[in-house]
């Protein structure tokens, strides 16, 4: 059987989603042809408006309609700043509702060989808003891999002549896992970073 | 936070595709909006010609943009109809490439729960379409739970006094499966229904 064009375009489109593999993005096309006529409609509208009204923060790099509901929020604690990779990172920790900064995105990681020098991930922003912002700390929440690592280190050399505490996500063991499934690494390092039962909640003794 | 309306409505169009859980949908949402500006373009183009090109056919109930791919085919055995409940399952018997008869798709299963009567699945136009065409086999395709059997009972009757074999799928051991892991029922079925080692490739037998 002759393939269907659209069916084609439709997979292509979905194939663009992460975790959306061939066969899913097949499946999922077909399973479009398959909405109503008023299903289709709304779909279509609903990307006509991510592509229109959604607009990126410039500051955080989060995504609104109106205004920043992030940078806009005066409830929020201005002077910590917590820097990510990827802005999709963000909807993670607003999630946990335990951070109540504000939010800075990197556009990646340092990587020499992808060539993503400092300046082209954003590295001279970061350092322009602490500076002019009064922030008191940065968090890095980067990814634990080498460009992470190798990031994290870059942004506390480059943070340290300000008069800013910088900070890094705690490494360890993720809550209602076993030992038994963990990686080496991730153990050793819950082991070098423990805390002492008498420090309770206080995650930044 | 907020959530962001666009984003909100974006999970709702991928919750109706089938697999697609809360979770998931929100996911994709905000994939969607990180998707460059030309990919968002090819995505609405691709639904709207979903809405607005692709036909589902009177014939066989699947999916066509010019003309069938499967009923305008004229190397296809017009003799032998295989009735689905779901065009869905028409996709997945021609990746199999062993059928090249025709399709017929009921509009569902028998369901007095659910008010889903003959009259309501199209069995009129099935049997229509049998005497019609001269149809010498119908292979019932549905599938096997209780609303699956019925049907499945009540065509075999419906069609009983039409000069048509009437077959069903056979039922056993998926390939590539321990007995361990199946049903009782299925491991019955495929004892009941044993094949002589001697038949070979003969399903028919």
């Amino acid at each position: 059987m002759e393939p269907i064009k659209t069916v084609e375009e439709l997979a292509r489109s979905f194939r663009k989603l992460p975790g959306v593999g061939s066969k899913t993005a097949e499946r999922l096309a077909y399973a479009t042809l398959h909405l109503t006529k008023e299903e289709k409609e709304r779909f279509i509208l609903a990307l006509t408006d991510a592509r229109d009204k959604v607009t990126k923060c410039p500051r955080c790099g989060f995504f609104y309609e109106e205004r920043c509901p992030l940078c806009s929020d005066p409830t929020r604690d201005r002077k910590t700043l917590l820097v990510v990779s990827d802005s999709k990172d963000i909807l993670a920790i607003e999630k946990t509702k335990s951070f109540h900064g504000l939010y800075f995105t990197l556009d990646g990681l340092l990587s020499p060989l992808k060539n993503r020098t400092a300046e082209a991930i954003g590295v001279d922003r970061l350092v322009e808003r602490v500076r002019e912002e009064k922030v008191e700390e940065v968090i890095l929440a980067l990814g634990t891999d080498m460009e992470g690592e190798t990031t994290r280190l870059y942004l506390s050399n480059v943070l340290a002549p300000l008069s800013v505490k910088v900070s890094r996500l705690a490494y360890g063991i993720p809550v209602g896992t076993h030992l038994e499934y963990l990686d080496n690494l991730t153990i050793a390092q819950s082991i070098q970073f423990r805390v002492g039962m008498d420090k309770g909640e206080d995650h930044h003794g």
